[in-house]
């Protein structure tokens, strides 16, 4: 019986699954996360924690298993040796690290060939071709791109506020929110500095830049309640990811698309919310969403093993770990 | 007769001078800098050194100085006693710290009611009333402001060469630039990322993100030469500047304008660069070009023991001060 082991390793969280070939998961686990960039020491011990779980339940002969580790950030490539010791499994070439691109892609479809646009804390868009990663679009970091991503429209969110604070920008409705939500009293104009910019610079540089990201919410609220701020930071932001996408599908433009992360499903692509730029280039397009990242991992997993991944085995899988999530 | 202490505290030097009242440099000295945003310990050292040495040469009586300290970012107001007790000043009161802004302007203009303009790693405009700062627009840091600053420029130069490197930008001429400042080879295609993307990840997080404003003046030269992305990066730049220039001077459009930083006198006022809005803005403006901190610290001190400072004056404390930077 073929069974293999399906690890997300995320920033928050990590997951593992025992699932066969018939898509049934045999056995689940769960871990906090690792670092966002790198999986340290911490990240590591969750794995093990998770994948643990998941061989447990399952029952699983750990020696034959094939595990797939979808990470965002680096994998512990250094590490699959001792965690396949630790685990009972055969050795380090039973552990296949992987981006999360891949397996986002995998997540939603089980075409070798496809395209995935994620936007969440971050923006990337990747094409897939023989079930690898041929091509990147962004995806350079909050510092350098991530162009339309939760930090960039967090950091432009925040950013209004404090130029209308200061003259240079309209009143907008985002700067109740955004002082609401760190806490600061209303803006009252006190000589140099107003104390709510003052407040908002603090709690801004106090913590580590992608915490912006969580200011993006703000602008899909107020942008559809026609704020014209806030809509013009979401419009800019799709354009951006219009760019990302475009680029990425270049020549492919008849392969599916799968699209992931909130900035897409609770974000761009919600009625109301002014993501033209984006919804046009994606009308034509073959849209899947994705699903959870294991569920990816052990399409991933599954395809190693021989097994064909069909369309009907993957939607199993993504119910199945739905199921487990809940 | 009447002698004052100037300290101009910057993040990389320091600079002190005893000035008298008819703008004579008395003693003059130099130190390293502190740190950019607050002044440590090392920038206390730095300043009682540049202090110390300026004292001895004019052989001031130390115990009736005035002393002007005009410092980028916080200023060590809990250890003013302690500099005035080791300097052999009369206690904290004889110190009186300022922030660069005003500093900036002074230097270039003796009126006590004018505006500045700073931008060089960062931007801020600042309006003067009655020798002090009464409204600053921008200068919000390099996360959340300093929009058209040499951080700002420096980031959209080196965002731009990645993302003509993966498609969605158009080529430009600095990406042979900066490829040669990091030390990166050519560009060349290799499967999902090219080495030089991967290079210039690297070269930039392992940094201060403020150090990418070394790559401003790639900017300028490039769009001096034409090239269009250069340019339009130059112009969005401009655009900005001029923003929080017509901001600060709303209100107040004859007084003079006083502008400093190496974006501003090395980049937008030079011929040939795309900075349109920022010159339209400027036009009918009573511009004034800003010297060296040191003298905007030494009339501000001047102010303060009753010596009138008259335009001749600042322009001999200037010369005096240019004579010793030299």
């Amino acid at each position: 019986m073929t069974v293999v082991l399906a690890i997300d390793a995320g920033g928050s969280h990590t997951r593992a699954a025992c699932v066969d070939a018939k898509g049934t998961v045999l056995g689940w686990g769960r871990a906090s996360g690792g670092n966002a960039t790198s999986l340290g020491e911490g990240g590591v011990r969750a794995i093990e924690t998770a994948a643990r779980a998941a061989i447990t339940e399952a029952a699983a002969d750990a020696s034959t298993l094939t595990a797939v580790l979808c990470a965002a950030g680096e994998a512990p490539v250094g590490r699959l040796g001792e965690l396949a010791e630790r685990l009972g499994m055969h050795d380090s070439s039973s552990w296949h690290p992987v981006g999360d691109a891949l397996g986002a892609y995998f997540s939603g479809s089980s075409a070798p060939d496809g395209i995935v646009l994620i936007a969440g804390t971050g923006a990337i868009a990747a094409r897939v071709q023989n079930a690898q990663v041929v091509s990147v679009v962004d995806g350079l970091g909050w510092l350098l791109g991530d162009a339309g991503s939760g930090f960039w429209i967090g950091r432009e969110v925040v950013s209004a506020v404090a130029a209308a604070a200061d003259g240079r920008g309209s009143p907008t409705a985002l700067t109740e929110q955004v002082f609401s939500r760190i806490g600061g009293a209303t803006a009252c104009w006190s000589g140099v500095r107003t104390p709510d910019v003052a407040a908002i610079l603090r709690a801004v540089y106090d913590r580590p830049p992608t915490a912006l990201a969580e200011f993006a919410p703000l602008a899909f609220d107020a942008a559809a309640e026609d704020d014209a701020v806030a809509a013009s930071i979401v419009s800019a932001a799709a354009s951006h990811l219009a760019t990302t996408i475009e680029t990425a599908r270049r020549g492919h433009e008849n392969l599916p698309v799968v699209v992931s992360g909130s900035v897409l499903t609770e974000g761009m692509l919600r009625a109301g919310v002014c993501a033209g730029a984006l919804l046009e280039v994606l009308q034509d397009a073959d849209l899947r969403p994705a699903t959870d990242g294991v569920v990816g991992a052990a399409i991933l997993a599954l395809r190693r093993r021989g097994v064909e991944v069909s369309e009907q085995l993957r939607v199993t899988i993504a119910e199945q770990v739905e199921l487990r999530r809940a």
